[in-house]
């Protein structure tokens, strides 16, 4: 992959044989040479996490011009740091995450293992960009999404994105035509009402229903649920700082 | 567990056999009613990891009046969500994740399962704090640090702490009389330098040195390198909203 094309690299949280890393792979070949690397399995819900004091495993499945694919055994981060350390001999232009099958807005970015992969590739300090779907089927037929992939990953291979931030992008549960346009928000304020199903002794299961506490219209929870696609920028520096001034007379002994 | 004192909720990410655990409950159960739940095996590097899609394991360890002992099989994060849901009867006032052995400042944030278990007390709406000592050894002598944990704990008991709010503490591995005192911070700039580890074929294994890419007095790099126990308030909501406001103009068709 010496060409003159732009470089994408292409992670996800669904495992290698999701239809929506195939989607968005096969589209961004048209505009740029591919490396795809995701899980060996399906790691939704893993966050940021890394495998500390555990082998990974590497595995190429394809290679041809312009074009590798991997699995890794890993979580989707570890992908992302694999791939730069073992398998890149230049950094790439974008990496671009997803199309999660299920959407990943609200509280969910920090669950999502399709947000933290991308969030993984702008700390390696390539402009990163996470894509889900809210519709969970793998049946689902992202084909009208493909001028706008592509409209955003030139976007971006154009333009660049501000150090340290990542853009987390989700695609409503519509009709192509009912789509109303692209917003930019920030992340809503809601949670999920949880329960545990108990089915064997001692044994538990998570379900849980999501619920909004934002009536905001900037908000990702409201654009999603009004038939946009939410654009929400979010950033590795977590610190609070209004709530940084509040406590700035915190009297505490050692 | 129905009496008039404090109910602190106590999680780790090392494990329910981790001094740094026994160090905390053992201290905090002079001020307060205590439940511990901690994974049954260590999960450092979790983040904020849950167990979708997969059972989790709830063990029974102790129960004495007011205090009450569990390992789950799951993440630092799933701790805290089956705790609020299968064990207490009354929301905890308090939730105090660690002791770790080792710091999770700076970057480290991100992919911390001690500062994500914090986090997720915080999702729960209880104030959280999250303690992590900079010496990784098993061995650690935390004695020193009896009083500031309650005192720390005393004043989040009395004072409460904003909504969606966390606080992320790290001590340094100074001899105790030679910190300096608490400073409340940011989350510095900085990011691990990592390489694999090839020790098989196709396996891999992680290893990586911090390297610090910020000078300010300010960040909690700085701090805990010069032998102060720093404080950094961090926010559930990931927004980049000086980075929204500059977006504001993005011009992508669907």
């Amino acid at each position: 992959m010496q060409s003159n094309r732009p470089f994408i690299l292409i992670v996800n949280d669904d495992g290698v044989f999701a239809p929506g890393l195939k989607f968005l792979s096969t589209t961004l070949k048209q505009i740029a040479d591919i490396l795809v690397i995701a899980p060996e399995k399906e790691q939704s819900g893993k966050s940021h996490a890394i495998s500390v004091d555990q082998k990974i495993k590497l595995k190429k499945l394809k290679v041809s011009d312009g074009y590798a694919e991997y699995s890794c055994s890993g979580t989707p981060a570890d992908c992302v740091k694999i791939a730069m350390h073992e398998l890149v001999q230049k950094k790439p232009d974008l990496c671009v995450s997803g199309i999660n099958h299920g959407a990943n807005f609200s509280i969910s970015t920090l669950y999502s293992g399709t947000v933290h992969a991308a969030i993984e590739g702008t700390i390696q300090g390539i402009p990163s960009i996470a894509i889900s779907h809210q519709n969970y089927s793998k049946d689902i037929d992202f084909s009208h999404f493909k001028k706008f992939i592509i409209n955003i990953a030139n976007y971006i291979l154009n333009t660049g994105l501000k150090n340290g931030v990542t853009l987390n992008i989700n695609i409503p549960d519509a009709p192509f035509l009912e789509i109303k346009g692209i917003k930019l928000c920030n992340q809503g304020n809601g949670n999920w009402e949880e329960e545990y199903e108990k089915k064997e002794q001692d044994y538990y299961w998570l379900t849980g229903n999501f619920v909004s506490f934002d009536q905001s219209k900037n908000s990702d929870i409201w654009a999603i649920n009004n038939n946009y696609i939410t654009i929400v920028p979010i950033k590795l520096d977590m610190t609070d700082y209004n709530c940084l001034k509040d406590l700035k007379d915190l009297d505490i002994n050692v």
